[in-house]
Parts: C-alpha cells; sequence; structure tokens
C-alpha cells in the first residue's frame, strides 16, 4: 500500500502534516460556492463523453479538443495510460512517485530504473540519460517535472533534447507535470505535435481539492485517441467536472496563492538552511527534500508527532533512504512552528 | 461510445428522462446535509485503504472487511475485475448491460453472448444455461440480477444452480446486482464463502447520486485480495465515501422510496399494458423493458422528445432490436404524462 496521502493516524485533526503536498490555503469560497450550485446535478450521471469540460480545457490551454482528456485525479490517467498502451519496457528517471513503477507493472511492462543521484545534488545530467536510452530502448519513458520529491525542474531546452533521442528510438515521453503549477511555468503542452508524447497535470494540488479527485492529460492525438478506448464511463464525478471553469477563472486565488508561495518558500527555505543536521535541496516547486546528516527519518518523525508535526520519510522511494525527508510548504504559522520543532530536535543526539 | 447515461440534448432542463434508471425522488436532504459538512474535507486526500469505509459496509451487510471493496461506481470495480483477473473465457448472458462486454474485451477475454430470448419473455432457462457452461467451459460467467434491461429477476435456489456447475468448472460468477435494492431482497452475499464468485453492488440509482459515483462489490475473499492488488488508489472521492454510513441509515428515505415505488410501479405497469402497441415485460425492478407490436423505437422517441420526453431505445443490446425501449419508474406525474403521451401516439399510425 502506498504510504502516500497525508496522515491518517490518530488525533488527525490536531496534526499539522507536512507529508503532503497540497495548498494550505484551502479550497476557495468561488469553489465552494460552485460546488454548493452542483449539489442539485449529482441526480444525473457525469457527461460521458467530458466533452462540454474538454472544451473548457482545450481552449484554456490553447489546444485542441482530440488531444485533451480528463481524469479521475492525474493518477486515474497514469493507470489509464498504462493499461491502454501496455509498453513493452518502461524508463523511469528515479527517485520519483511510486505510482509509475506500480501502474506499469500491473500491466506487464518491464521496468528500467534509471536512478539520479544525491551526488549530483540530484540533478538529471541529460548527457548520461540520453546515453542509457541508447542503451536500453524503452518504449515509454517516464519523468516527472518538477520532480516528486527531489523538487528539480528540468528546463525545456532539455526536455527537447530527451524528445529528440526519444523520436529516433520511437518511444513516448510520458511526463508528469502535477507540480507544474508552482513553477510559474506553462510546461510544454506546445511541443504535443512534434513529439509523441503524454503530459500528466492534476488540479487537486494547487486547488487543494485532493478529495474531490481531478486531473487532466494533454498529449499526441493518438495517444488521447488510445486512451479513450479504455477509458472507463463516468470515471469523473460531475462535481470534479462542473468545477473546472470556476477553478481555472479563480484569478483572486490564484494571486493569493502566488503572494504566499513566493514569501513562504523563501522563509522556509532559508530557516531549512540553518538547521544544521540538514540537507535542504533547492527546489521548482512547493516542497523540499532534505537530507539528515545524523540519525534517521523515522526517529525524527516519532519526534515530530510529538509535537503534532507529520513529514513524509522517503524510504519508500528507489534511490533514497531513511536519511530523507519531503516537507510541503505550509502558511506561516505552521511553517514556523515545523522550524522551531527541528532547531529543538538537534539538541536530543 | 456507450449511449447510456441519460438525455445530454438541447432543453435538458425540461426533459423528463426515462431513459434512466435512478430514484426520482432526488437526493435525500439528510445526504445533502452530510455532503456539506463533508466539503471542508475536500482538502485531503480520500482515505487510501478505505478502511474506515469498508468496516461500515462489512458490519451493515454482516460479512468481513476482506470480504468488500469500494469502487469508483459499480462500472469502476467491473472494470477493476475484469483488468485484474484478465480471463481467457468469459460467458455473458444477454440482453444486458452493453460494458460487461466491453470491459472483458479490452482486457483480453474471448467473449462468448449466450442468449435469453424474447419468444420465452426473457427468462432464462438454467437448464440450457448449464448445458452451455458446460460446452463452453468459461472461465468467468456474467449475469445482471435483477437484469438490466429486461428487469428479470433469477431467485437464490437457479442462482446456486448455477454456482454449483460453476464451482465443478472452476469457474467464478460475476453477478451484477446494481438493481437489486428494488427487489426487497438481499441479494446472495451469503453464498461468497461457499463459491467463487463477485456481486457487483450499486449505491448511485436507489439514493439518485449517479452524478457522485459510489458502487461496491462484495466477493470471495482471493477476489477481493486480487482486486486490491490492481485497484488504484484514491479511486473513490472523499465525498462518496463519506456518505455512506448517512445512506446506509437514510430509513426515512428508503421507506419513501419504497412507498412511491411500489404505487408506481404497480400504476406504470398497469397503464403500460393498456397501450395497445406495446408488449410489456413483467419487471422485479424500478423500469420496464417494452416491445413495439408497430414502428420502432427511433420513431418513438422522436415523438416522445416533441413533449420533452426521453426514453432509452435498446437496439444497441446484444439480442434486442429497435422494437424494443426500456422505460424507469419515475414520479406519478411524470409517469402520467408519459401514459398520455404514449396514448396519442397510436393515433399516428
Amino acid at each position: 500500500m502506498n504510504k502516500h496521502g497525508g496522515y491518517f493516524g490518530e488525533n488527525k485533526e490536531n496534526i499539522i502534516d507536512f507529508s503532503i503536498n497540497i495548498n494550505p490555503l484551502g479550497v476557495s469560497d468561488k469553489v465552494l460556492n460552485k460546488i454548493n450550485k452542483l449539489l442539485n446535478e449529482v441526480i444525473s450521471y457525469p457527461e460521458i463523453s467530458t466533452n462540454s469540460y474538454i472544451e473548457i480545457l482545450a481552449s484554456e490551454l490553447n489546444i485542441k479538443k482530440h488531444e485533451v482528456i480528463i481524469g479521475n485525479g492525474a493518477i486515474g490517467l497514469l493507470y489509464l495510460f498504462s493499461n491502454a498502451l501496455k509498453p513493452n519496457k518502461v524508463m523511469i528517471v528515479n527517485p520519483t512517485f511510486n505510482e509509475y513503477n506500480r501502474a506499469f507493472s500491473l500491466c506487464g511492462s518491464e521496468i528500467i530504473n534509471y536512478k539520479v543521484h544525491d551526488f549530483n545534488d540530484f540533478e538529471i545530467n541529460i548527457k548520461d540519460l540520453i546515453q542509457n536510452l541508447d542503451t536500453h530502448k524503452p518504449d515509454v519513458l517516464v519523468l516527472c517535472n518538477p520532480n516528486n520529491p527531489t523538487g528539480k525542474y528540468i528546463d525545456d531546452k532539455r526536455i527537447e533534447k530527451i524528445l529528440k533521442k526519444l523520436s529516433e528510438l520511437n518511444a513516448i515521453l510520458f511526463i508528469d507535470e502535477s507540480f507544474i503549477d508552482f513553477t510559474y511555468r506553462k510546461g510544454v503542452n506546445y511541443l504535443i505535435n512534434k513529439y509523441s508524447m503524454f503530459i500528466l497535470r492534476s488540479m487537486t494540488k494547487f486547488y487543494a481539492i485532493p478529495g474531490l479527485r481531478l486531473g487532466f492529460g494533454i498529449g499526441s492525438s493518438f495517444i488521447i485517441e488510445k486512451l479513450k478506448e479504455y477509458n472507463i464511463p463516468w470515471s469523473v464525478n460531475s462535481i470534479s467536472l462542473g468545477i473546472i471553469e470556476t477553478l481555472l477563472n479563480d484569478y483572486e486565488y490564484i494571486n493569493k496563492t502566488f503572494t504566499w508561495y513566493k514569501n513562504e518558500k523563501d522563509y522556509l527555505y532559508k530557516e531549512l538552511k540553518k538547521v544544521d543536521y540538514f540537507k535542504v535541496y533547492e527546489s521548482s516547486t512547493n516542497f523540499f527534500l532534505c537530507k539528515l546528516k545524523k540519525g534517521n527519518s523515522i526517529d525524527l518523525n516519532n519526534y515530530l508527532l510529538k509535537n503534532n508535526i507529520f513529514v513524509r520519510t522517503c524510504e519508500d522511494f528507489i534511490g533514497l533512504d531513511d536519511k530523507f525527508i519531503r516537507l510541503g510548504i505550509r502558511k506561516h504559522n505552521e511553517n514556523a512552528r515545523l522550524i522551531n520543532a527541528l532547531k529543538d530536535y538537534k539538541t536530543e543526539y
């Protein structure tokens, strides 16, 4: 069982949960109002084609309707992709979100775990990756950008180098941009007509609605077509579909989020760097990977839990171990509480 | 694309939709209140194991926790079953819900379409079915009970005869009880320890929440285990999970539903029998299959649409054709409007 998804133990209501990477500003009032209106519509099935909502997304993203698919969370589309395409050989750039491995294993793919290393600060070496692509010749390369849990971002120029190699190999890029909203960038949508690729996008993290499940995928039309062939009818509930337009147009919330994000990210990074038993990795998104120079993440999490704080230990990520934790950026007072607790901890060993 | 899921054309808000088999009393106030409370929780991921909700269902159904799984609508569990078990050979009792065929075809199963016939009023002949099981030796038999779209119900004694034969063949029964709530019966849960079987249940039809997506499955533990191995994390949204207990304990709504159901079913059946160009089949659930003695279902639906009424034509069901329509039982004034429109139609040919 994946341990991701937040704290579900005792005393849940009092725990400050740094293990999740969700916008801590919560659901906006505009979205809550819209949901209240949509409650009258749950007596109907969701639109089976989801065409009305695909139109909204396509127009917002400036792509064509047959290049978009909506899913029951980004993860629903990951499993739809693996099940529809059943690639023989998949290369995954690790350490990264565990579910890629599970999804492609379940559909029978051979998995090649390419690793990006701590000694390089988890920065990808494109030349080395391309050499490995040449050696292993996978059918699909899986890349999370910015990457969970390292926070590392690969810019468009380097992405296109990878795409060129994949194109030579007649292979597909599966790129998970679930955390792209926090990079101030738009992602690589504009490349879907030039290369064989599928871009995964989440709407639950930036808009703080993981309970509702909502994601979408953008891709080369032959991939979207294949995914639709395998899609499960009514897989996205009518509330999630019904709020898409409200989410995209909620500029007040979007601006508020970026103001919080800028301030708190700078603050938390600066403070985490001061924790002397920590190494903090620079991040392009709303969480930080940290390495413990002493002790282990399990002990630290147990200590923090006594202070009603929960963090994501990373021993289950391929290429990481019990020296690593991941911290989602939260509200100021919560971040400050975390920093204080971390500072107190150093006295214990 | 499946044409099921209700009317989505122009003038939707004025159409009385007899094509869906949803409780027309709508969502109960108790459930709406509960949903409003749950909106605060959409900022968290749904519980990944869904164990808290499995416990509620297991206790209500008087079975063990490892014999239940919750799904993103009953249909989500159909696709999970086909994908997890990938049976070589599947026999489907037709005419029935089209998605069984699609789900098992997509996972590569060979499909054997066993047909129940109009000349037998769509009543199943168990002896003949058992002979066919012996001949074809499928790995899975798919049965919808009560059956969509015929409304026919197979009692427990006959189900157990089928199960005995399947047991001899080392085969599994996949039985869809999505409409069992309207039969006043509890289904065949009590047999899951004696035979290899999976029972599909929907919570969207009786409780009028198809927009939210919620279903569950009950089965022999080895089947549930296999399904969990393939299950997609966070596939059920937190609102659907959070209302399960409220739905099950909403006795006021349940009683109101049965009062409406009894009255309107008797009324509609009696009136449909009077329509002289119709044959109405007896039904054990909340819809009626009807056969046109003259004309065709497409023309009839076009005529009814002019009266803001939409019905389910059945030409896409294996074993049916453009002579058949299916009518969900609705509220009294709506049923009366349908009957009047149908009575007027006979003057047109």
